[in-house]
């Protein structure tokens, strides 16, 4: 089977572990009963080990219980950059391989839900495991925003993102992002709503710009740009920008020049929300 | 001028100093000029000193700038309790005296704006500051929707209240509120979505305990008796059960039965949201 899902951006704003959106922006993985394995990959990610060790090759021998598959991925989802190339992977090979029910694969290999969430329902997504269980419910989003993305060359590793997190927090700094979380998720739905304001966070985006120092220049260049709103994309190091339709092109451009004024390397995607999720077809 | 703000239940769930909802309990003041100041008050709160500390009289002199005038009240709004009666009150007194923004009064005497914001704009509602700038967006509320009290008679102050939050918290209890919220906020746009684990709370509930020992074996009871979620409203002592339409009246009858095995004086209270807000007429 075939299956194809999009990349998403999490930890949206003050919605650290709990909200993303998925993007124009995917993997496709194909399944197939073949003598041995076989594993080919074209697109972002096709310099990783073409072998049993490939995430899609995992996932879909441990759904089809037989590593007799061969698995073709092709990916436009840029790989260690803060847009969900795991778990859309692997929702897309969990389905390809013929999962019941994909997004627990792609809970499972993530570790946290929000990704998978996307990934599999497609637009905006609230998830959280509330007693071991992943809840997963769509929020309303402004079919006119768009999401511009800047996406640094240099790869920024999940791990070392999450350690740079503080164990606690100062109370009113969680007072501070679930406020900002309810104004975000009544912007999201309405573009005309939304404050700026709205996306800012105090749980992670500071704490990982050690490890990312040009990041806040770069929101604030975002900014500047005409975004309406900016924050990190997961645990970076890409940033997202909230633009609508009839301004995306021209924070895009901005957002290209914002790179080259800091002297990073990387690239801008322009896209709008991806609304279908996981699609499958024999 | 006349006007009349509904009560309200913030700290809905995990939306602490976030997320509040207007109920149908209101109080009334009117405020006409007078040759000197007289202050009434009926119903709730009519225990309170009729003199110029009357909290609408406070308010009502400093919008109309003169203490020549008859400051009447009428409340249906528990006073103490966790139904933002003090927001309320400043909302409808600070409109009836004519003020400009009667929400800025009610954020000023609250200190925090989602009570007042809920009096003031009715329904479901998130309030923030930001940049010194109370930012408040209705977020949508299923009119199935209904809301069970536990009023215990005995007040819980709310300084004190304040006062048992922890300074910080665990980076992990920050994300776990954040995780319900959305959740919760989708949950109460439509509660055929609601998952009874949206309305727990990490930064509060279990905090201010020690001031409410009951609070635990009431909310409990109030799950058993059918509730789909409950949580504190406000910083207590009332608690908050959410019911449908069809089944606000036997939850409202079990919550009565649960006040009276935990040997806790009080009433309830069964209440659709207000939609309205603050009215004002001449």
């Amino acid at each position: 089977m075939r299956a194809r899902a999009p990349a998403s951006s999490a930890n949206l704003g003050p919605g650290f572990d709990t909200l993303a959106v998925a993007v124009g922006l995917y993997v496709e993985v194909e399944v197939t009963p073949a003598p041995t394995l076989t594993v080919t990959s074209r697109g972002e990610g096709a310099d990783l080990p073409c072998d049993r060790h490939h995430l899609a090759a995992r996932v879909a021998i441990e759904v089809a219980g037989t590593d007799r598959l061969a698995v073709s991925v092709r990916s436009e989802i840029p790989v260690g950059r803060g847009l969900g190339s795991s778990a859309a992977l692997a929702v897309a090979a969990a389905a390809a391989a013929g999962a019941d029910d994909p997004l627990a694969w792609g809970v499972r290999i993530d570790g946290h839900p929000e990704n998978a969430a996307a990934s599999f329902a497609g637009g905006l997504v609230a998830a959280s495991v509330i007693g071991g269980e992943t809840v997963v419910r769509s929020l309303p989003l402004d079919d006119q925003l768009r999401f511009v993305l800047l996406v640094p060359d240099r790869p920024l590793p999940t791990a070392g993102a999450r350690a740079a997190l503080s164990p606690t927090v100062p109370h009113a700094d969680a007072a501070f992002n679930l406020g900002r979380l309810a104004l975000l998720v009544a912007g999201l739905a309405d573009h005309r709503r939304l404050v700026p304001g709205a996306m800012d966070d105090r749980l992670h985006q500071e704490q990982r710009a050690v490890l990312f120092p040009e990041a806040p220049a770069l929101l604030q260049g975002l900014r500047e740009a005409g975004a309406l709103a900016c924050c990190w994309s997961g645990a970076g190091p890409s940033l997202l920008g909230l633009a609508t339709a009839a301004t995306v092109e021209e924070v895009a451009a901005e957002g290209a020049a914002v790179l080259k004024r800091n002297e990073m390397a990387g690239r801008v995607l322009a896209l709008a929300a991806d609304t279908a999720g996981l699609t499958v077809s024999a």
